[in-house]
């Protein structure tokens, strides 16, 4: 059963509407990790609750308790639940999405305000914080929910949806939330799937449909040995310096190729067989690809296999910076008594963050032994979550690749993605059910960037391919 | 000619009064670094001019011409000069002093506001961002001014003071100032020494004089890649990542000793020899004062020796930190596009800015090769300044031992120091005479950090120091 021709034409037609609600919910910055914005969080909550509730689904709001953040004991944005239609007849999927997004400032680098969406009808692109890093695909879904209501139409699914507002500081209660309604009289009950549109699509032409995400484990090392900081003319060569051991720690973790030094890290992943590599060469995607999207040539390898892989089916590390240490312009000539240098591995089966964790807490233990400093270390892991890899053989899948032919008129790339989604996990083994991941936005959105944002198309067609998806489910065995 | 006693009673009664005027120039928050404090730093220009013309002293306020600071053309604050005692039959003595301060804000760690002297009475100590680096100091010499003013005594000697508000940012646009004053028919013609006193004891003890300085050199590592930020988990081991090559060049900077890595450095400085190491041996100095003012037991080794010389007589690098990266607290899973890792070097004779710039940059870039790394190198020299070593057998310093013995009842350590004070050898050069450094604080008074204080104690015996140093001076052939 492949969406009514009708609801095709009454998104295009809404497209300017549609716009402009993205602009409204682009408008409150709702950033997780800054304690200053809490209130826009929750703000963001009470929004998308009223514009369920308009829609015609039953919501509630749900506290999930509180936060030590900056120094602050902090409420954590309430989660909305929402449900329309129980007709017993009827698959029941379940939506998840985020409010939340990364922070922001026009100091950054951005073009334009972060939290004005910025239509540009030259490119087509919708530009703003959070247009595609979720609220796009969010709305995406209020948009098939609209349709339907004006119209008077049921949809061909019942619906759950469970929308966080923490995703983008590691998802903080949620999965306490997803594991408790996931029992028997749970507001979950009854799910048959799981649908996410919280990721993208590999380039900027192919529609893709995710069935692997790497999981993460995000890690802050802790050097320290002053009691204060310190002028680095008087104590220069006299003192064991935290940054000089830091740095030196730091430059541990990964070597220039990419590779992850932390011993029996890379070693867990098996190398992939001629039919493995298969798959990544058939994929739509190129090393000119990957290097339009970070908008420069600095891919690892000319090797599109090699490339593909290590985003796809090998863990990763990055260095994300130091804290404690001096980080604005200028030249302060300061010795940190106290830093920190964050990073965090990117995970695939069969990594998890419980099973790398003593590694890499070893491994920086004994490094830090071997440079005989007297400065105090500790290595603290600040949060993860576990890979995942999904069965594409389901109907869940099927349905989605059909409705992507109709929208799209092509077979979507089936892919595994680099990023990290850990609800996604919690969801399927709460669950027990096939989880999809149905990405909106294409390769060079730009999510965490500057200039995030989605295209008009995508948003609009991206509406299309969630409707049509509903329909094919409903269709499918 | 030693002091009249009744200067030594004068500054004993006048002792809450100097302190509370003390107060009033720690609360002017004059931070150069920092372009939203520019007015302050000018207002604190302000300040001092009229409490000299308030205490007899003939000023000017000399302009110096505009900076480009974080994106803005600031005008630079301008410097104090002043003029009291033109008796041909007298000294002149040039007295040199900063009315800017390093940067401080009470999450830094301060347990009090900064910008409010806190009067201890328990510890004596008198605590607050300039307290000790350089307002006390500036303040002592207005101390000794106003017995003069108030009891009508002319001054022993001719002074002339020049103050600037650019110390802590490279002393900007002082340079072109001194050289040109320092000509035939300039301000500061007919000077027959100079007084600096911007320096520490080396202990918590003993009062010192200090004959010589390191240079320093202050440089920025940019790498740059992507045209923006990146996600990691989507970019992660597909792209060079400029944090990974930052901190790979950080971390060939320097070893677990405090040895210098760039080939040439430490090289240029010739090995201490048996009668060199006893200066080092004598002077009233230990590892548990070099501990005591780190506040951590973090002493780069147990040879004495080898720890003073670190810092008088050797070369060092300091990494402060980076510019671009991910800095605050949380767990932000950036792919920085473009940082700047900042160290410095400080220098000792014969290294100057000019002679080990080439070699820092050589080594930078080949390293940087060595990487193979898709991403792009600029190494950028800040600012520096050349080191000092002066003739400590001069009148200047005779005259500053005996004052030293008068009001501490003890000799002064001779000392050299790590830290940098490049206008000294642009006065040493310019005027071809000899240079005091007169320290007034302690070794543990945390200039550039946190809880920066001067003792009570030091503030008022070390006003009586200056002032009886003049006396000395006027009795010196």
């Amino acid at each position: 059963m492949a969406a009514p021709k009708e609801f095709f034409e009454y998104v295009d037609a809404s497209a300017g509407q549609f716009i402009q609600r993205l602009g409204e919910a682009v408008a409150i910055p709702s950033i997780s990790g800054d304690a200053a914005r809490r209130q826009d969080v929750i703000k963001m909550s009470n929004w998308l609750n009223a514009q369920l509730q308009s829609l015609g689904v039953d919501t509630k709001q749900v506290e999930l308790g509180t936060q030590e953040l900056q120094g602050q004991t902090l409420p954590l944005p309430p989660a909305v639940l929402g449900s329309i239609g129980k007709d017993p007849k009827k698959k029941t999927v379940l939506i998840y999405g985020h409010f939340d997004v990364q922070p922001a400032e026009l100091s950054d680098g951005w073009d334009t305000e972060p939290f004005t969406l910025v239509v540009d009808e030259k490119s087509g692109k919708l530009i703003g914080r959070g247009a595609t890093d979720d609220k796009g695909p969010i709305l995406g879904w209020l948009n098939v929910l609209q349709y339907h209501h004006q119209h008077g139409k049921e949809l061909p699914v019942n619906l759950k949806f469970c929308f966080e507002g923490m995703e983008e500081s590691g998802s903080e209660g949620l999965d306490d939330l997803v594991i408790r309604e996931s029992k028997p009289g749970g507001y979950f009950e009854g799910v048959d799937c799981v649908c996410i549109s919280d990721n993208y699509w590999l380039n900027t032409r192919t529609p893709a449909l995710t069935y692997g995400l790497r999981g993460i484990a995000y890690y802050s090392i802790h050097v320290s040995g002053p009691a204060r900081d310190l002028h680095s003319g008087t104590f220069g060569r006299t003192v064991h310096e935290p940054m000089t051991d830091l740095i030196a720690l730091m430059s541990k973790l990964i070597d220039r190729e990419g590779n992850i030094l932390i011993p029996g890290v890379d070693d867990m992943v098996s190398a992939a067989d001629a039919e493995e590599r298969k798959i990544y060469e058939t994929l739509d995607y190129s090393i000119e690809d990957i290097e339009e999207a970070a908008g420069a040539k600095i891919a690892l390898s000319d090797d599109k296999v090699q490339v593909l892989m290590g985003r796809m089916r090998l863990p990763s590390l990055s260095l994300h910076g130091i804290e404690g240490a001096f980080s604005t312009p200028g030249a302060k000539t300061v010795i940190p008594a106290k830093v920190a240098g964050k990073f965090s591995l990117r995970l695939v089966p069969p990594q998890t963050p419980e099973n790398v964790t003593p590694l890499v807490k070893q491994y920086i233990e004994d490094e830090f032994k071997k440079l005989r400093t007297k400065n105090k270390l500790e290595v603290e892991y600040l949060h993860g979550g576990r890979p995942w890899v999904e069965d594409v053989k389901h109907w869940n899948y099927e349905a989605a690749i059909r409705a992507t032919e109709t929208v799209y008129k092509r077979k979507p790339d089936l892919t595994r993605e680099g990023g990290s989604i850990p609800v996604t996990l919690t969801f399927a083994e709460s669950l027990g059910v096939n989880v999809l991941l149905l990405p909106m936005g294409r390769g060079d959105d730009g999510a965490h960037s500057t200039n995030e944002k989605i295209d008009r198309s995508n948003f609009i067609e991206g509406t299309k391919l969630l409707g049509s998806y509903l329909y094919e489910l409903a269709a499918s065995q």
